[in-house]
């Protein structure tokens, strides 16, 4: 993950897309409005000078689960938002890279690990946050890895040594939870989509504070 | 899709996420600087005054893929970009909603159908530009279906009929190639990750400019 608080997962959690904290116009400088544009259903922060629209829109996560081993490999965050609780190496997809090649450079920032993607493994759509996770799952390409600048150690898990009452986002116990269903039953892992439906007024760290909708494979 | 110019694909095609174009804080109006800060390895425009960072993300673009008595279902663009041609019905993800909601959204606002949804079938990224397609197979939930105000036809095609020659986006193209190529196999859709590389200076108009990498299946 990026090691700025404003582009961390958990600040989008206090206020994803809220338009009216976009109070000027980033192009010109000048003050917004929020109203809804002729044509549009949605309000919008939109420039009282030049006229330009600030559209905010979903946010894409991506990182990898990597098998080692019968193993996973998991990073202890260094950082905060959940300080000192384990994540799947991922961080916010940039400009300029496939989803792919962001879950690679996560992978190689967080735990020093260079991996080759093997397949598309899930999608899950936080809409509350406004955040989309794609994860692929990844082996290594050598068995070498080491706690980032973001992570204070790295470590091989089983499947039923994983921590679940231990990990750092919703995303996390889903993904490992279908994950080890599908280990589990024996077969090859599947393409899943998930929505993570947080309650609203849960904070943030309460983890399991979600419903699991409109679950699908491929 | 979103009638706005600047909410459209081609818009982002100018200046996908320069740094450059953002030159005041969207939350106090100061004039922006652009550095690298410190923990990170990219430009970043950085309040002179807040110090907050303006992060710029790619955007994913939701759609359908909706399957009706062996045909699919194709919406003729009356707006730009592309006007004249066809496309799916897919558009902007907005906060608050799932990938597969705003598929359906958008069909619902493009198509005047409502569908509903199969299962994911593909996820085609621009880096270029900066966007993400996900694209869902749907199926109409009644056999009705009109223009939107974005679209001057909707109409079902045999997969021998779609008109390859004139769709609107490289998203449709490499989609609907894929779709033909499955159904053609006799098989189920499977899902499909692809990165579509547009080559750099052709014009975004030309939507056979690009290459297809790292394709994978589930």
């Amino acid at each position: 993950m990026d090691s700025s608080s404003d582009h961390s997962p958990s600040a989008s959690l206090h206020s994803p897309g809220d338009v009216h904290n976009v109070k000027f116009c980033q192009w010109c400088g000048s003050p917004t409005k929020h109203e809804i544009p002729e044509g549009e259903e949605r309000l919008r922060a939109i420039c009282t000078s030049c006229g330009k629209i600030a559209y905010q829109n979903p946010k894409m996560v991506v990182g990898c689960l990597i098998e080692h081993d019968n193993k996973v490999l998991l990073c202890k965050r260094k950082i905060e938002p959940s300080y000192g609780l384990w994540t799947l190496p991922a961080g916010y997809l940039e400009i300029g890279e496939s989803a792919m090649e962001g879950a690679i450079r996560e992978t190689r920032e967080e735990a020093n690990a260079e991996v080759e993607v093997i397949s598309p493994y899930a999608q899950l759509d936080i809409p509350l946050i406004g955040q989309t996770y794609i994860i692929f799952l990844a082996r290594l390409r050598k068995p070498h890895f080491s706690p980032g600048p973001e992570s204070s150690e790295c470590q091989l898990f089983s499947l039923s040594e994983i921590p679940f009452s231990s990990l750092s986002f919703s995303s996390m116990v889903v993904t490992l939870s279908l994950y080890v269903e599908d280990m589990n039953a024996g077969g090859k892992p599947k393409f899943h989509y998930v929505t993570i439906n947080k309650r609203p007024g849960t904070s943030a760290s309460d983890i399991h504070a979600f419903t699991l909708d409109h679950h699908m494979q491929s």
